[in-house]
This record gives C-alpha cells, structure tokens and sequence, in this order.
C-alpha cells in the first residue's frame, strides 16, 4: 500500500498524517503549533511529527513522499516561506521543503494551507473533474486559492489567491491587514460578521447589551431574528458582490465555500448563491455553480498529501 | 523577410496589417466594420482585407500565419466567437479560426481584442520580461487581461479578465451590463467619469450648465478646476481600490494601464499609483509597478499577428 505523509502547520496547531492516493487519512497525529516558541522549535516538531507518522506505518508500506501545507506565503519552487506574519512569528524565510527532504530522503512539496485545500477539493472534493475553479474559506478571516486551467494561479510571489482583501467598497472603513478601504474580509468572515453585529445592533437600540459572535449571530438569523437578518443580509450582499467580481476575472466552473462561516449551512449558500446570480453576467454566470467545500476537518493534511501525487514525477 | 498577419475586429473598425517578428508594421489598412450588416459581410470584409495585405507583401516576403483579435468573447481553442453582444450582432458561433485557414492555408489564432493586447504588451511593450501582469484597457468602459506564468488566464470559457466588473461599491448603482452593484467601469471609464461629473457638477450648482465628458473633466482636472479634481478624486479612488483587489488576486508584477482615460498622462497615473500602494499588503505591494501600456494605437493588430510568433509551432 502506497501513502503520502501530510503536514498542516497553522497558528495554533500542526496536524500530521498518512493518507492514501484516494485521500484515506490512515494515521494522524495532532500537536499544539506553540508558535511563540519561535522558527526552530516549530520546525523540530514538524520533523518529530512526520517521523513519528513515518514510524507507525504498517509493514509493507511505501511512502512516495511528503507534503506540507502552511500558514503564510509560500514560494512554491523552492519550497520556502516568503512571508510569515504574526501567526508564526520568525517563520519567513524557513526552507521547509529543503529541510524535510533533507531528513528523510524523500521528495517533497510545500504550498500555502488554502492552496493545498484547493489541491484537496481538485482531487476528492468539489472540485473534481473541473479545470478552473475558485475556493473561498470563509473563517476569521477570508482566505482563497485560484485554479486555472488545472494548475493553482500562483502570481510572482506565490501570494495570489487573498480575496479577503478585495474591496467592496472603496469609501468603506480601512484593513488593517492591508490599507484597502472596504475589504470584502471586513463584512462577511467571522470577525467581519461580529463587526458588523456590533454596529448595526448598538444602533438598533433593541438589545444594546447583545455582542454575539459572527456564530451566535447565524444562528440568530436561522431563527428569524430581524437584527441578526439584517447583518446576515450585509454580509451575503456584501460576499456576494465579490464573488461576481472572481467570477468575471476568472470565469471560473465553480466557487467552492468553506469555512466556518459556510457551515450555517444550506440556507447561506442558497441565499449566497440567489445574490450572485442576479450579479453576474448571463455569459460567465450561466456555467458558473456555488459549491459547499466537500473535504472537510481533514482538508489541511489530505490536501498537502495530495501534493505528492499531484505533483510528484513531474517538473513544475 | 518573414511578417504575420494581423487583424483587429472592433465594433467600429476592422484594421489589417503585416507585422513583422519585432512588431513592426509593414503594412495596414483600415476598414469600418458596418456590423449593422451582419456577420456573413464582417467575414467578407476582413477575408477580403486579409487578401489585400497579403498581395501587397513585397517578393520573397514569408508569411508565417494569421492572428486576428475580436471585440466580444472567444474560445481561443477553437477560434470560435463564444458570445458578441450589440457591438458586433450575429458575431456569435463565427468559426473565425476555421474561416481564415480555410481561405489562406496558413495556421491561424484568434483570441479577445484586449487578451491580444496583452500578447503585444508581453512582447514588446510594458510586459517584456514580466511572467506576471495584469493589463487594464480605460476606454469607454474597462476591459482587461491578465497574464499569469507567461500565460493568458482564460477560464472556462475564454471569458476571464472582465476587470471591468469587479465591484468596488456593493451599495452602488446598478450596472447595466452585468447586474452588479458599483462596478468600477461605473466610476473610471470615459462614460463613468462623463456620469460622474453629471451628478458631482449638477450637485455643485456653480456650473449647472457643464456636461463635460470624460475628456473635458480630465482636462479642467490637470488647470486645477476644483471640481473636476472631485471628480477625478472619486474615479481615482475607486480604481485604485479595484486595482488592490487585483493585486491581491493575482500578485502581479505590474499593472499595465491603458486606453483613453489613461491618456491623460503621468499626473494621473502618479495620483492612481499613490492611492494603490496606500491600498496593498507590503509583501504583494512591494513588487508591483503600475506601468502605462506601450504599444499605442497599433497594439491591436501587433497583439493579433504576435499570437502567430506567440503560439506558432506549439500545441496549445
């Protein structure tokens, strides 16, 4: 039996495991990323971690390689962190790729955490069998990967793919993360919603104590509450209009929605999916299909596992 | 001495000319398109253009094939007219590769008039040497193109690039061509800045007289008339939001800007290139340029016969 090892390395934990050429996750292995210990010491459990996955395999085994998925920007070809920010700090710069083939002796590969779920959903998910296509992972904040024509749009730096940071309105209050005004991040993730909630429900005047989270006010709004419709409204306009904005640059099959936001559920995408379709253009919005991300929890490591067998024996 | 043909299909003009490997042009002619007679007296009349260049082309001259770029949306696989809206009617399913091979026995590539642009910019314009860029053509309304890898990023249907219709206001008006809300052609084409000054100058009651176009307010803009800078000041705005959000999409290595807005020199690409890098994350704002396009009025016929030295000799 052939298995690839899958690394996930975030801000708050790194996941490890083996996984099979149809995506089976086999064993996995879950550690506390404690990022404030800093590059080195994130590092040596990434390597434990993939050692000790490597250790518990059953006889008979092949490994045909590993494959990394990580927080920050990534170059690609050589498999390096360009940029890291405050989510793992002293991680820019790290040559991950080099050190873990180093260690093992195994070929490897290692891309940005949302463009290895891309990689996922391409292989075993919504995305199969589709050449172009568009992933938003709506959580705290909004992250993406690009598909064209079978292959991941990297840009010069291997940092495209944020549309989190797409604005929606250019008159609208300033990011943090990036200087644009109106980021589509700012309304409709996790942190946007809350944002929102506090704004819209401090002017109602209704329930001036209330401060939900961007859950608590899903929730709210699955059971008809007016205040939690109202923001719920905002935000799906608000994401909607950036969607037709991917659509018309990219034309894509598919935009696939995950994150925590997305698991409202049935209604969201539906509600999501009746505000993008009266914005887009009948030429590229007729193909065009919202899709539920299908991979799941596991998306991380099974997604950097397919990297192997995606890439693997191939130049890029 | 060996030349491409190429020819470019407005809904204006066809142009036609003989190019050769470095871009220069040997040859052209000029045709209104009359497309208000149909698509069978198009064909006829760029058939009929393509053999009129091709019996001027001096003894010994070598043509090596024929490029065509078209208003409307193609499928460049085929060479086909996916869908051509009022500017071109009856345009759509017009096998153009199939009739230009046909006819003349040389290889033929046919792609969008703003995609072949890009071609003629990544030749030998503001794109040489880039793997990455993003070209936005400000005429009356925005088209665009976006060239990832060295490659076009066509999308399922060749439609990909409508940099146009990314919104920049989700509260906005309602775009007539695609139903979103504050698409960034409402704010900084010809005809949006011209709407622009309709509503900012009929506010002002100082001149409520003035109906100035996009190229009047351009110009009271740069003598320092205070409310043509209103107006500038908003379009400006909203395209370098819209540009952000490009950036942070693809991670270019430039912006290539061009078309009649862009004309109105370097003070406005200065005020456009100041409010991007205040709008972009350093790590992606850091390698990008804004660049104005220079190919020049030509670009579409170099861009067309380019595809031939482009793409001649491999499959695709």
């Amino acid at each position: 039996m052939e298995y690839a090892i899958g690394a996930d390395i975030g801000g708050t934990k790194i996941q490890v495991a083996a996984v099979d050429r149809e995506g089976r996750v086999a064993d996995r292995h879950l550690m506390p990323t404690e990022a404030q210990l800093g590059p080195a010491q994130v590092m040596e459990k990434l390597l434990s971690g993939i050692e000790r996955t490597l250790s518990r395999m059953p006889d008979g085994a092949q490994i045909a390689g590993i494959g990394v998925g990580s927080a920050g920007q990534i170059d690609f070809a050589s498999g390096t962190v360009a940029y890291a920010g405050d989510q793992l700090p002293g991680w820019t710069d790290t040559p991950i790729k080099s050190r873990v083939e180093d260690k093992f002796g195994l070929p490897g590969y290692v891309d940005n955490d949302v463009n290895v779920v891309a990689v996922a959903e391409q292989l075993y998910g919504a995305g199969r069998g589709l050449s172009d296509f568009v992933c938003v992972a709506l959580g705290t904040g909004i992250g993406g990967a690009i598909v064209e024509a079978g292959r991941i749009v990297r840009g010069a730096q291997g940092c495209a793919g944020e549309l989190g940071h797409v604005s929606v309105d250019f008159n609208g209050p300033r990011c943090g993360n990036c200087g644009n005004n109106g980021c589509v991040e700012l309304y409709a993730s996790g942190s946007g919603i809350a944002r929102l909630g506090r704004e819209l429900i401090a002017e109602s005047a209704e329930r001036p104590a209330w401060r939900p989270d961007s859950r608590e006010i899903a929730q709210a709004w699955l059971q008809g509450d007016p205040q939690a419709a109202r923001v719920m409204g905002v935000a799906i306009r608000a994401l909607a209009a950036a969607i037709a904005g991917y659509i018309h640059m990219c034309n894509p099959q598919a935009v696939i929605v995950g994150g925590g936001v997305s698991e409202t559920g049935p209604a969201f995408l539906e509600a999501l999916d009746r505000e993008v379709r009266i914005r887009t253009s009948p030429s590229v919005g007729s193909v065009y299909r919202l899709l539920p991300a299908y991979v799941g929890n596991d998306a991380g490591v099974i997604g950097a596992a397919a990297q192997v067998w995606l890439y693997g024996g191939r130049s890029i």
